[in-house]
């Protein structure tokens, strides 16, 4: 495990990559118990183990299955059960009896781990170019689920009335508060976006294309836990007329008043996170809102949310692996980004665009082409990466997208306006 | 009742303008008894007998009692069953509790019509622009909810076993099939998009700016019904490899596996219609199929959903009036399209684009600021007009949207592909 | 049409009898407009027009169809829309959507209704005794279907924000208060419980059997709306103390504070009736209260509910057609009893009793013996009639049945207890 | 842990009998893991480590906290999680949600346990009578629990498409079909129902009372696997005229073809059992039906279910311990009955008889007054215990009770009919 930045680039050897992807997996499982491991606490969410299995899976298919002469499955009745949503690839257990499945135990998967890593490590030397690349998605679509797996493991333990924390950690000391916004501006005008072909990329951030700006300004900084405080003390939650018509409908069955995880206790408004429950830090960017929260506020606050372009334009060539990012296994949370900086990192930005194909996409050639395309429909693009993401995993192309109720993932906000 | 196709331009009086508007609406209405009126046949669609006295309800309010001194309301219960959702103006009856409103019945609600008509007509001489301008768009409203009408009173009539006709009508002649598609090629590059000024338009088609096309083909007509037959005879419907995700999931949940209102009666695929059950027409654009079912044919077919802005470049300076639209109350239905056109008329197109906002986009103010902008989440625009359309109303800009999910309206499918 | 009660053996005329019958259904529809008719305000409830339809389809089956010779249906598509639920007789449109047939329309089903009855005149002094039996079963049937006309109109009326009456009246005098329940006490033993074959009975209420009592005490009038009243202000609808699991969860997930139809308005506990919103009377029974509300308050006032032998033995032989039933079209309701009257009409009251067979019960034979007998499980049986109920259709050994948490029923509350 | 029958009075000393108890439990768990101890499969079911805890927290509120001086919560966030329903005893955690909790792991509540026991034992020879009743009630509960941590157990195993076997266990030899049903004769007349002040029993089963039975015969033995796929070969899953009208609804609704657990393989009938899936044993009494399968299955056989007071009559003074009941932690399941024998044990029997008070019931005082009578709606009841019931739980007077769709307990069929 390491506690500093990865810096790494395509010399990186394939089987040390591998491993320390597949490290920090393990890293991240170590306090949960079996049980912790085995429990779904909603349909968004897999367990624990399921994570552990499934990115197992997608390694033991499309590597060793593929391209290894003579492997043979670790167990036959695994691809059932730890398939995600791969059409192609046969049946599989239905996404919200996921957490039925209290055997394999937590041990047996780590096992089960242990075999695939055993044998891909084994394998790399000899494995052709084509398999490589899988190796290398393979690790990226790992990291995604890392993400998922901080999360998913957080709403867990927000069900559980006695709230544990997953890491217990020192109360953090109170950090002053930034100043207001200031607002870059930006003229307009042609841009190239997209991802540039150097490195990694998924299927859905490409083919690169020009992109036509228009006048805008956009914040340099995400909106604070103070702000939130704000936009609820001014009835921001109760007024139509900031919210999109599907979202004040979420907001009315739902009886959304704050974000997720936020809680008043005694007056003062805390949150539960991966440490426990604390009081908000002020200073912090806001977490754990919608989209239709995020627009909301926006609309409240006269601004708008950028739309991807923007946002991709303003990220510029910043290093995408600073920032507040995913290090080592602990309790992650965003941190008060300095003045102007933050834009990698601490939280994923809503952007006001939807999640649609761009001018040519196509999508990936067999089953890894589930990927990202067949999603292309009601879902919002974030930008950025969070305290959650690994660091690397993130860049200015990154489509990170979701449906815009959903709010169990470290989800901020970020203004735009026309000028 | 005209049977002619209606040109009329800014100069027509507004007088004439508001009654032939009115007029067809009760036109619309004239084979509905009471009881068609009345009921709900799904929370999407409302009864014939509300969309009558909502658009009452809007000229009343906006026009009669924020610019006619001395009007007094007609009924001071009406606001609350006939408002829409219009937050700004208070308190509503529940969208999809409006089925049970058998009282006031459909001859009060005409009253109700005659009497604010009366208002109307004798107020115009003497409104200052604002209250014109608000009047043109309670036109346009109407308009927009005779086509609702419409496919409203089409879905009840479909629930019913016994299916009667609403309006019932010779069978038609069957016409020659259409010709293979015929791709017109775009090379690229910046184009206008959104209204010009020249006319009324809704907010959300403003402003005016340019866009960024991506070289690309579109096809010279819409798909038939009997090329729809074939992605059903080809499992079409139980291929998830064509479906996105959502869709893949409604198909599956609703049983889905044809257009709505297609039905095999000893192995002929049939519709129901507004003149009541028939074979389909082969040659005639299909319709009543969703942004999924549009989608997934593209995907079988190679191709794409055009965007809106290709859309709109390629209907050009067509004439939004001519083509298959709404002149006269009867059974309207999409028609087999002449090769090369039908780009208006016949059937809504689905595209490929989200419904957002444009860029510089601001809600106009008041209460009818939420006419448009607060439904910019989820829904897909569609392009061209439908059969059901009044004529006159469509043109190159509008915007219509829907969800993904829904088909109750006369939307069909346009292809386009990169290039 | 008569105001007075009707008193009737087994010798009055079959015709004389039928006509009466089907010109009361007639006369309660006078007031309903078409789409009055038509609507459907809850699954438990039906359309008046589909009642109109069901007990005429009724008739025409088990009666024209079965024993007339050469009688051919009136229109082949009515089984389908008009069967309610027997199985015997083939598929039938769903329960739940019965608010979509707006077609035929009222008068159509009233021009049925004049065919069916024409016939049956006809054919009555030619009919063999087993098609007599039938038609008086169908004329019982339909008063059954006149309360239930009654009560589902009145559940619709009460949804419409509007509040109309069916039936406007003068406010009524209010009447004195009753003095304190007195209590009938009963040492317990052996009784005779069920039909004594005197008259028509529904299976269910056969065979008559022996049933042993053990000592009570029965109050002599039921609970009066001020007691209700006072059950609300000591919070009875919110001490768990009082209500069964199933009825305290229906009371949580529902909001339930008060019986159906009752609204607090300026501070004045009113009720909507079927001539409209009132200030409740009260000196008049509780009405529209659920089994799970009955048995709360039951347990509230340190009482429990009668089993349905307790009741059937304190009616002994009161004559049935005493006190307040449904004599004419008109609004109706539970008025005041004198104390120690109103066992019969006024309020259905619940008993503790499930609704299963009598020993040795069979079910009648063909397809009205799915009159009964199929809905023995979950439900509780209600004694005596209503305000609702006509007049001369209710008797001691009668068993209506309801599942514990439907009211919108006339339905009362009589306390009983152990001595 | 015993492999004999337990036979005890009333002079058993009671620190023998807790122990007895909680080490039988203890005992269930033994082959569960930390995550099988946790999840909760459906609302209807808890966890296996709730179960452990509720039962522990029975003891620790009822007994020590309410007659130890001086004893302190073992952790005073329990009495949250691990109260079931007790209003009395404050908020608690949904039911709904008791799958969330993963922590306190199943090692912490088992400590939980541990203290518990201790403080116990060490108080009992001081403990006032009350006090000891109310661990004798303890006792009773906890077999109580017993039974449902074997049938949750199961239904959650049973959700898993690897279905691991909770005691793997041999094939079972098969054995010889039993004989035609006997039927034994009553005459009817007077009964005394009910518990006779023997010994232990819950509240619902007093006051022992007089009941009159009319003549009827009961079948010696219990429907075999056998029988009931005979039923299944003849349709009768899907012929209405056996079923319930709410029964008819819950199988179509469910498309339920068969008891639960059951699946057609490769042509033979096998079931899911706490051993694994096997084929079903043809001699073997049914079980996992619900009600209305019971009741249909009767239906189509021409009988009947016999009412609670006609088994409590058969069962005379029969020892209610024999039989196969529960002894020790293993694989239990319905074994053959001898013919004639077999009434306790094996299966509940499903009686006709609703779950209502008996005449001049009274509810335990205090929190423990909700053991029973707050559930006396809508459930049925069920005679005679079964293989998951612990020996010497069971007796004549004994009322089980389930709603009429359940089907995860041992539940089995046993016909009666009218001469």
């Amino acid at each position: 495990m390491q506690a500093t930045p990865v810096t790494r680039g395509r010399t990186e050897p394939l089987d040390r990559r591998y491993r320390e992807v597949r490290d920090l997996t393990r890293a991240l499982a170590a306090p949960l118990s079996d049980a912790d491991a085995t429990v779904q606490s909603m349909p968004d969410a897999s367990p624990a183990k399921w994570h552990l299995a499934h990115v197992t899976w997608f390694f033991e298919t499309f590597v060793l299955r593929d391209h290894v002469n003579g492997y043979s499955r670790y167990d036959e009745r695994f691809p059932f059960l730890f398939n995600s949503y791969y059409e192609a690839e046969g049946e599989r257990h239905s996404r919200q009896r996921r957490g039925m499945i209290t055997r394999p135990a937590l041990d047996e998967v780590l096992a089960y781990r242990d075999h695939v890593d055993a044998a891909i490590v084994d394998a790399i030397p000899d494995l052709p170019e084509a398999a490589r690349s899988l190796i290398e998605l393979g690790c990226h679509h790992e990291q995604q689920h890392q993400e998922l797996f901080l999360t998913d493991i957080l709403h867990l333990f927000a069900q559980n009335p006695i709230e544990p924390a997953i890491w217990p950690a020192e109360r953090k000391v109170p950090v002053d508060m930034p100043g207001p916004i200031r607002w870059a501006e930006h003229p307009g005008g042609m841009v190239e976006t997209g991802h540039d072909g150097r490195g990694f990329a998924f299927d859905c951030e490409t083919p690169r294309h020009a992109e036509l700006l228009h006048p805008h300004a956009i914040a340099d900084r995400t909106i604070t836990n103070r702000e939130w405080a704000q936009f609820i003390a001014d009835g921001g939650y109760r007024d139509a007329r900031h919210w999109l018509s599907d979202g004040w409908a979420w907001v009315n069955e739902n009886a959304i008043a704050a974000p997720l995880y936020w809680e008043q206790r005694d007056g003062v408004w805390t949150r539960f996170g991966l440490d426990g429950r604390r009081p908000i830090d002020p200073a912090a960017p806001v977490t754990h809102v919608s989209f239709y929260e995020a627009d909301a506020y926006a609309s409240w606050a006269g601004a708008r949310l950028p739309t991807e372009a923007e946002w991709e334009a303003f990220a510029g060539d910043r290093d995408p692996r600073g920032g507040n990012f995913l290090d080592a296994a602990g309790p992650v949370e965003p941190r008060p980004a300095r003045e102007g900086g933050g834009l990698f990192g601490d939280v994923w930005e809503w952007t006001g665009s939807a999640y649609r194909p761009y001018p040519g996409f196509r999508a990936a050639e067999g089953a890894v082409g589930e990927y990202n395309g067949k999603f292309m429909s009601g879902q919002f693009v974030l930008k950025g990466g969070s305290c959650a993401t690994p660091r690397g995993h993130a860049r200015a192309s990154y489509r990170n997208f979701f449906y815009p109720h959903q709010r169990w993932q470290f989800t901020g906000v970020r203004l735009a306006k026309d000028i």
